[in-house]
C-alpha cells in the first residue's frame, strides 16, 4: 500500500504487497505466525517475519508473547491497524468490480 | 497500489509508487508529459515514461499523439482509470487522519 495523495510530497511506503493481506487475515482477531502462513500461501517465513516486523514498527500490529511452554506468540491489529480496514474495503470493492478489466487490458497488451 | 483482498490469491500489482500520484495529476483532465513532471517532483523522465507505459498497458491511461509541429502528446485517465479515484480518495482520507500516527510510530521505533 502506498500513500500518494498529494502530487508534491514524496510517496510514503506503508507496506509491501503482503501487508494488506495480513491485515485481512487479522481482521477477525489475533493469529499466530503459523495461522498466518496457512492462508498466505506463497509467503516465505522470512518475508512474513520481515513484513510483520515492519507492521509492528509502523504501529499497525501488536505482537504478544505468552510465557507458556511451548511459547505462544500472537499478532493482532492495533487500533491504528484497524483504521486501515475501511479504505482497504473500498479498494477491495474496486477490485471485485474492475480488476478483471485491468487484467484483460494487461493481457491483450502482451 | 496493490490489490490484496483475499488472502488466498496472489497479490496483484496495480502500479508502482508513482501510479496513484499520476492518477491524482490527471484527475482534472489531460496533461502533457512535461506538465506531469512539474508536480511530480522527484520522478525521473525514465521512471515517468515507464510508469505511464505500464498504466497505458493496464488500460488506466490513454495516450494521444496529435499530428502537430512540434508534436504534442497528451495523457488522460481512461474510464477505468477514473474508477480508481473513489478508493484512492478513501486512502487519502485515511492518510490525512492517520498517517502521522504511523510515521510517529515508525520514527520512535528507530
Amino acid at each position: 500500500m502506498f500513500s500518494g495523495c498529494s502530487a508534491e510530497n514524496p510517496p510514503i511506503r506503508i507496506g509491501d504487497k503482503w501487508t494488506s493481506k495480513i491485515i485481512v487475515c487479522l481482521k477477525s482477531g489475533p493469529r499466530r505466525f503459523s495461522e498466518l502462513q496457512v492462508p498466505l500461501r506463497g509467503v516465505t517465513p522470512k518475508v512474513l517475519t520481515a513484513t510483520l516486523r515492519a507492521m509492528e514498527r509502523d504501529g499497525l500490529v501488536t505482537r504478544t508473547a505468552y510465557p507458556e511452554i511451548p511459547p505462544r506468540v500472537e499478532y493482532e491489529l492495533s487500533p491504528l491497524g484497524r483504521t486501515l480496514l475501511e479504505p482497504m474495503a473500498a479498494m477491495c470493492a474496486w477490485s471485485r468490480a474492475h480488476l478483471h478489466e485491468l487484467l484483460d487490458a494487461r493481457e491483450s497488451a502482451l
